[in-house]
Parts: C-alpha cells; sequence; structure tokens
C-alpha cells in the first residue's frame, strides 16, 4: 500500500447524499464505530456515545424533525454521535467531530457512503432528536451520520487553497 | 487496496510525542495540508486557516507557552489549525476538528507521528499562542499539531467498548 493511495482515501471521502436501500451489515455497523472510537480524545476521556439506528420507522421520523435529513427515507442507517459535557465539557465537541470524521473516512474503506447532519448546538434540532432517540438529558447529540451503499460517486477532490496557509507566522 | 487495510490506517493512527529531528518536506507539508481541507465542513464553508511552523525558535516558544508541547522543542513542524467564527460561529470546532483529524491520519499515510495539542477553549493558551504567531484577533487557534518523523511506534487499536453502542434508541 503506498502513501499516496492512503492519502488519496481522504480525498475519496465525499458527502454522499443518495443511497440504495441495501442494508449495512451489523459486522460493517460494527467496524464503523471501531474507527469512530479508534479517534483520538483530549487526555483519551473518551466523551462518546453512539446509537446505530436501522429501524425503518425512526429513520423516517428523523428525517422529518431534522430539516436537512430526507436522504434517511432511503438511507438504512443513521448513526448519532452523542457527547457527554460532564466527561469533558471543554473538549467533547472536538473529540466527537475526530470520531465522526472517523466514521466517515471508514465508510469510504468499506465502500458506503455518508453525509454529516450537523445538530448541536441548534436547540430546534438537538431536542426533537434527543426525544426520539431517548437521549438521557445530560448528553447532547452531536450529529447524525447517514450512511448507506452510494447511488451516486462524487469525484475524489481536495479544496486545498493556498491562501488559507501561512508560513511560521501570519 | 482492501477495505481492511483502509480501515486499519485509522487504528494505526495514535498520538506520537517523541520525534527524531529529521526535517518534514516542503511536499509533505502540503500533503498534510491538502488533507486537512479535504475534511467536510457545514455548508462546504471551511471556515479554517493554517499556519505551518518551522522556525526553530518559534517551536521553541510555542513550547514554552502551552503546557504540553514540549516535544515541540523536537518536533521539526507544528501546524497551528484556526477556525473563524465570523464564517461559521456554530460549527467552526467541529469542521475545524474534523481538518485536523485528516492531518493526523495524512501523517500516518506519509510515514510521520502527529499529536494534537488542545487549545480552544482555554484563554491561557489560546492568547499566547495568539501573541507567538500575530493570529488576528477575530480569528481562534483551535489547536497545535506537533508532526515529525516518529522515534516512538505505538501499535494500532481500536478503543472500541461496547457498553457506549445502543442499538435503535438509548
Amino acid at each position: 500500500m503506498s502513501d499516496v493511495i492512503r492519502i488519496d482515501n481522504l480525498f475519496a471521502r465525499r458527502s454522499v447524499r443518495n443511497f440504495t436501500t441495501k442494508a449495512v451489515s451489523d459486522d460493517q455497523i460494527e467496524l464503523l464505530l471501531k474507527a469512530g472510537m479508534a479517534a483520538p480524545s483530549a487526555s483519551n476521556l473518551k466523551p462518546w456515545y453512539f446509537i446505530a439506528v436501522t429501524d425503518r420507522a425512526t429513520l423516517d421520523h428523523l428525517a422529518e424533525v431534522h430539516p436537512y435529513a430526507q436522504m434517511l427515507r432511503q438511507a438504512p442507517l443513521c448513526l448519532c454521535v452523542i457527547g457527554d459535557p460532564g466527561i469533558n465539557e471543554r473538549y467533547w465537541v472536538q473529540d466527537c467531530s475526530a470520531a465522526t470524521e472517523n466514521i466517515l473516512l471508514a465508510a469510504v474503506g468499506l465502500g458506503l457512503g455518508a453525509v454529516w447532519l450537523g445538530v448541536h448546538p441548534r436547540p430546534e434540532r438537538i431536542d426533537p432528536i434527543r426525544q426520539a432517540l431517548r437521549i438521557p438529558p445530560e448528553l447532547s447529540p452531536l450529529c447524525l451520520i447517514a450512511v448507506g451503499h452510494p447511488a451516486e460517486t462524487p469525484p475524489p477532490r481536495t479544496q486545498y487553497d493556498s491562501t488559507r496557509v501561512h508560513h511560521n507566522v501570519w
């Protein structure tokens, strides 16, 4: 495996919003979550929980309560990434975001497609998702990840912009 | 390239805090930043900037002002990931965290080692780093990433914990 191929895998991760109805297997779900939990976290405190939603009625309900989650009517899987501010109030958003990115990249590795749907810090998204998934009040859903077998394949890309880069000092 | 190897790459990302003094090349720095900017961001707004620090005096100074950055006295490169709340106040932390995780994974792909050093939201870290790197007041450093050729190789791992996983509902 060349270094270039490894890097290209990062470029191949694109937001996929169209899925076939084929299920994501239990083994694949576990690998996605293993990837998520391989993310770094501040002081290795791992302030995260995950709900794997495959129930069709629940997926349809999530599509109703999140304004950009219509693809959950097709997608066979939604992972809800949940943070625990009681474990690390300062860094839980960063840690759960790293876990989310790992899951998106693992999906590419498994031939799946996925898209990150923002939830936190919008109360109008947090509240109905909390209610739908019965998330305890002391925890907060960071995001939803729609996952499935892709019905579209956006080409790899970086969005590298040299004007965003400084050397040694701003 | 098998799916398993791609997934394993995520498990191979471990925090590396010991480096040789060998430089990271300009091409490698650009690839790391291309990986960072390939991350997803909310509404694709890309609320990020990066400073690549290779100047020895600046690296030593950063080691002085961040309590867990002693490895910057050895490391040949520090990337500062900077967010722009003016571009997206709600999601810049999440977006810049995804970019940071991509950089850490790209480092693995290049045979380099790296570690994420938290900065935001601690003012006692933000302020001296802002001053050292002359970061504009409307922006905020999210983190520092120490990068170099690894002088240690922690074994791959996931920290998968099935008690963190729920199915369909909490």
